[in-house]
């Protein structure tokens, strides 16, 4: 069952096994395996790099972070497997709470998750005694903690589910994503869409965090106002549609 | 843990329930969850329809198999989960033997796949004892029927890994695939590359052999002999790229 080092995608089989690793250990939801096969093919087409409009969403994401007064990062089964450690060192660089917070949600399978983060460095999870809900959603994906999501003025919900998107949209959070897939409904949801791979923009988040940190809240407010939604979706199109005609003519 | 009807995404997300329950099933394999995440993207881009550029290759297809002396349909744990009623009566309308053939193989998997086949109408299966190795490839990926793929003159592989792809072409086999995503090592590599969902594309297929059965041979020569594969592939993703570029400019 072993992958040959041979294989011309070895590297990215071996993030596939990270995940499967993640189900394996009850941390991933098998809906979860599909939404990363989503993403991947997306990043395909993007060249499996950061591109221009990813880096832009990125920086005004961070200034939101930093001049938010309650932000939240949420952390799912795939965040879990994928990026732990680099999540984590993101909360305590912004000072944002984590919660973990899933679409399908098992008792077990969040206290897995809030163990992980914990084994990766965090001090404080939020989500294992959700103590409030989400309006606008029903069933076991509404549920939130009141001292996290739920009072937030600033989440950050990085490969969410469209539904769920929305409903923290409507309950008047500023919302920040992290979506491979520019025509996602939680893409345009969102008020910020970084269109990139997770692995890749977490770690530039925390970079990020500590280049803007110094700002004055004036800069970082011009950050947020100069920051175009749409603009950065359409880019993402554009270079999308660039790339699939290039190769169309090679 | 029920999907709510009122989701917007209903119709897709209990086809993912189908693949997660072919994981449950012992069927198909985590990877193979993956797999069908960027076929949806990809699925999601040509607009959840079969476009003119499968529907030709489709034609060609099936003249292919039609003509072939010894043809096989390999299957998989996703070909299995997604169609497998369909999947069978191409066989039969064909006259292309049936055999099960993973990339992640147990010998658990391959019975239970042949077990389901069986279920779904299949009268003789091969796969279970492999008695013949695919030149070019190690390990259990290899392994195959003699009397199945190892002799075959015509195969179609389905959702096929690419390493797997360019061995049997090497081994000179005339190769058919579906596969949604036309810059797949696998669609690049097989000589008619049928870019739709196989959800789609097999029943399609049942229905064009019944329309081409009748057809003299030097007909069905013809439909192959005008088949370009370069030109379906590059037709693909012009179709996404222009898909796109609208989507960005709306």
């Amino acid at each position: 069952m072993k992958i040959p080092k041979t294989h011309p995608r070895y590297a990215s089989l071996m993030t596939r096994e990270h995940l499967v690793n993640g189900v394996k250990g009850g941390l991933t939801a098998l809906e979860g395996l599909m939404a990363h096969g989503r993403g991947e093919a997306f990043d395909y087409i993007i060249g499996e790099r950061t591109q221009p409009f990813g880096q832009w969403a990125m920086k005004a994401a961070i200034a939101k972070l930093l001049l938010a007064e309650r932000p939240v990062l949420s952390v799912n089964g795939n965040v879990i497997a994928l990026c732990p450690k680099d999540y984590v060192a993101l909360s305590k660089a912004t000072g944002a709470k984590l919660e973990a917070n899933i679409f399908y949600r098992t008792e077990d399978r969040v206290k897995r998750i809030v163990g992980a983060l914990r084994k990766a460095g965090a001090k404080e999870v939020l989500g294992i005694e959700p103590d409030a809900r989400i309006k606008g959603l029903n069933g076991p994906r509404a549920r939130c903690a009141k001292a996290g999501i739920y009072c937030a003025d600033v989440v950050m919900v990085p490969l969410e589910d469209g539904d769920r998107t929305q409903a923290l949209v409507a309950n008047g959070k500023f919302v920040i994503t992290i979506d491979l897939n520019p025509m996602s409904r939680t893409a345009k949801v969102a008020q910020i869409t970084i269109v990139d791979n997770i692995v890749r923009a977490v770690p530039e988040m925390v970079r990020l965090t500590r280049e803007l940190k110094g700002l004055p809240r004036s800069k970082l407010e011009g950050i947020v106002k100069s920051y175009d939604n749409k603009k950065v979706l359409s880019e993402a199109l554009r270079f999308m549609s660039e790339r699939l005609s290039k190769l169309a003519k090679s």
